[in-house]
């Protein structure tokens, strides 16, 4: 029998692409999806995309029961409230959260960012949930933390060269995103007429994911690197592209600098090495392509992904995937498409 | 000394609009600008595109206040709510509305679509200010009322053949909007991730300009005519894109129709008969684009407008430099700009 | 075995669409694919959403050679290419031709709008590959010649109304398509500085697609029906929205509108009706959204499909599995993805 | 009597904005407008937007016989087309230059980015037409060079900084430009299928505006900088936003870096300091928005220019203002509009 799967506040972005690969995954079963906003309701009047393709009924079951029925729960759920529900299922199932939650192996650095953690004592019990970085022990795991959609685009982008130890310490991050990123619900820096034609930063030295891709690099790297990130709104609705900019140790060549990015990625189905990185090629898919430019010490490496596959609910499979022992592909395999 | 202007409710889209245009129009001040949710804020906070352009701060005056230190008002608030203010200043200053609260003569009519009218009585203190169709009587008039910004791309297209007398009585118009036509506040269907690359219809046989249109028509034809009106949300910011539908009495040439045109139009400056009418051209100005094909009985006419400026502030421009005798195109002149 | 298919044309972007959806297909095998202009070039390096997930490469090999190692032949080319091509392998391998070069079934009416055709002798040859009109037909074809967008869209909205013989003779069909249709050749319609937020109409009362409206209604009606088509150029990249106006020869409910539809529709699985027809929803995907409104006689029938996919690629795929044997849903029953 | 003015390749879309921005100026008289492509076409129907608002025609006029005609000619052609034209007219009339021909002091630096310069010993002839930077020196010019759009935007970003002498020698500048920065000649990077909703980086390391950028800041500092310029396309058709990080000789906080930015730009009426720059605000104008972060040694400036205006037309027009003695401002204080 498959695996049976629920989703945990499935009424938003996250939760639409989540029911969108497990409804075409075929090896797990999505059996329970809850929703306090939207009970009762069938799901494809929510997600009108999947019209006619599903029977599923958002309910408002509480998580200890859902936790009961299924192998494991994806919470797709707003900060900090996973952090308050996780308790009450963990050890009972395998847990996969979408949230910041638990993605800050400090609890300082996060309250710092995102207010009070009321779990703080569970922080040691997730795994960061990027396969590339990670993947043994995501195998192990019982419990994993997705990674944001900014740092799924910045880590993936520097992790061969954190890795390699050539990286100076000074690494500058400037990425733009979609505006699916902000979430379903309206505001002012995602109404249709201020966004569309619009280009701008936010946030600028007080940006949340900052300090999760400084986590992410230095767990791989020989030390501590000083990130300058910046986040941009861009007039699209789907896609982070991010552009680093970083010196080394020492000149390198392009030939070089690919061999690198080759040993590091080259069994990594989901990286891909490209000319010219593209967030309209990558859109609806799990891909990351990365571009890589050199001149003498300086490296421009430039990653482009979907805010809300490869930088939430696809990875999030994928982790379900090596959390199951299925193979990992499974789902995700299909291409994007152009225009 | 210039006339004084007023503008009741400029912290929307309209309002900013109305400032744009007044701050640069040379021949009347602004001096008073209200808004019941910005008070004491700087205007150039609330509009951006006029920072160090005016030192003028919203204010919460009261109407009454305010009509007694200019010689003109505009209303740019949401529907229902001129008509609660305009029974304390009408008389006393002159007023242009940019509601729907003063367009429908027959109150029956308005209360079908918006909801009881509180100010019945003052229906017939207004005149239409659509200058094309009006203009002698908003040279005269106190109180003008501007038409809806579909109401005004839909005349405008089909004015001519209604008073050729050729018009048959059914005629079909589709019309495709800009996002800035649902106003500033976000909501789902100008939510950016959703309204970028989406074309849908909504309020199909329901929409409440459809009795605008058809009152603007008859007024000119010797008949009423038989309206359907489909309003479309298109994935652009600005811009009110018209296609009109019509059958003729009797078969007509395309020079037959551009003379018909070129009769009624050949003195506007803001209308202008072109090979193909394309919403980009007239962004940002008080033109109206016109398009005219036929084939037998069979006419295609589609117009172009900007929907916040000829669609609703150019207009109210338009309308207070016949009302206080300055020349019509004063403030207005300006081209657009491609691409 | 697998069955192996060709497609001919194949750098385009139906030829692109085509090659997406057949590489996941499963149950056929591209083995060939051809590109005159492309020749040798790896598939992928064209394709960008492709890369890594195919080794095929362009090939100019002469069709007649293709013809014998293949079951079936894609034909993705411009107008007027197939058929100079067609008759050098017709009757050795099934063929699916996606130009407009077998749609008509009268020369006369091709020659008009398109030019002189060199193969009217196999014109009927051909069926008709809209599989809600005409799978009986498809199922013991040999050669298929798939519809046009802009007909596919406003067939599929207006086919129930022709089967029930309600349908009075004047239909208004108003469709507005994204840039993706105009195919892969950069031109002025298509530059982005001009198309970006830019709404406009196109060929009125010339455009080639109406007739082919006109024969697919006439065909399931009990005469021959009027059609105004009107296209427009929406600034958007994907999509068809097809609004259809028509009178009916009595007044209709909407149940009985929707009994109506629901009975010639029920069972196919790729079209939906929907409250409310959107281009967004059916993005990528082989759905084509339907919403029903009506009043008295009128009726406003909405349809929302991708051009490149249910207006060609994935109807040609559809055809495919019909005449192939294979189910008919095979390959295409993935849902889009919004926003 | 007015000067008169001549523009040289006045069918692109720079020549679009000169053509826009002169017709409304009031000081001085469009007299002679060229296209080799267009001559004899009717100007309004080339540029839309100005449709029934000139009676100008492209003329093939040769430049020797346009220079006895005009006070002053603006050169809007491709690189390396002026530079063949320009000998035969400098001296005999004042020039503004918009292509990237005299931009460059080193006639090395500019041939290993444009190949080879036929005019080599006129480029000290120029001078640097950047207002803000060098006012003076156009006061007293009779041939001035618009500076190029990227490096508009990029050392207006940082023009104070350098000035200040506290900026550290490494620069990195991240900027995004809009697709009418392509010109007007379609391409597949401009192609609307490819371009809506796609974000890319291009020519990394190799783009010719890194030296321009270097030439600009180095004249105002103590020193050369070493500058990382990295170019990409957004989704939108106007506007170029920079993000400028660069590290300083010591601490700053935000009311320092405020002071050092208003001291420098507090009467520059162009140059607006502002909480958050924004593309969509300033399009369609002259002004260049910045916003100014820092964090310890550590500054982020945000730009946002109109790249046709502000990065083009706008900067031309103010300096043609300048050499012709007239109030700098004329023709170019209007305000944007938002949405």
């Amino acid at each position: 029998m498959k695996p049976k799967v629920a989703i945990i506040g499935a009424s938003g972005y996250v939760g639409g692409e989540l029911l969108r690969l497990l409804l075409s995954h075929g090896q797990v079963s999505v059996t329970k999806v809850t929703s306090s906003s939207n009970c009762a309701k069938k799901v494809s009047d929510v997600h009108r995309n999947l019209h006619n393709l599903t029977d599923l009924q958002f309910s408002d079951e509480p998580v200890e029961q859902v936790a009961k029925e299924v192998d494991l729960m994806f919470f797709a759920l707003p900060h900090c409230t996973s952090m308050d529900l996780v308790p009450k299922v963990i050890g009972k199932t395998m847990i996969v959260d979408l949230s910041a939650d638990f993605r800050l192996e400090d609890p300082g650095v996060f309250e710092k960012f995102y207010g009070r953690h009321s779990s703080k004592g569970l922080l040691d019990k997730f795994v960061c949930g990027l396969p590339e970085l990670n993947r043994a022990a995501i195998k192990k795991a019982r419990n994993v933390s997705v990674p944001g959609c900014f740092p799924t685009g910045a880590i993936l982008a520097l992790l061969p060269l954190a890795k390699s130890g050539l990286l100076a310490s000074n690494v500058i991050i400037d990425s733009k995103t979609g505006s699916s990123g902000s979430g379903k619900t309206p505001s002012e820096s995602t109404h249709h007429p201020e966004r569309a034609q619009d280009f701008k930063a936010y946030n600028v030295f007080s940006h949340r994911h900052q300090p999760e891709i400084e986590q992410g690099l230095k767990s791989q790297g020989n030390g501590a690197f000083d990130i300058t990130f910046v986040a941009h709104s861009a007039p699209m609705a789907r896609g982070i592209f991010t552009t680093a900019y970083a010196f080394l140790q020492r000149p390198i060549t392009k030939p070089e600098l690919k061999e690198i990015y080759g040993k590091c990625y080259g069994k990594e189905f989901f990286i891909r090495l490209v000319d010219q990185a593209r967030s309209n090629v990558v859109k609806g898919t799990n891909f990351c392509d990365i571009g890589l430019d050199c001149s003498g010490r300086k490296v421009v490496i430039t990653s482009a992904i979907d805010n809300l596959v490869r930088g939430a609910a696809g990875t999030a499979v994928q982790d379900m995937n090596i959390m199951l022992g299925i193979n990992e592909r499974t789902g995700l395999e299909f291409p994007g498409f152009l225009p």
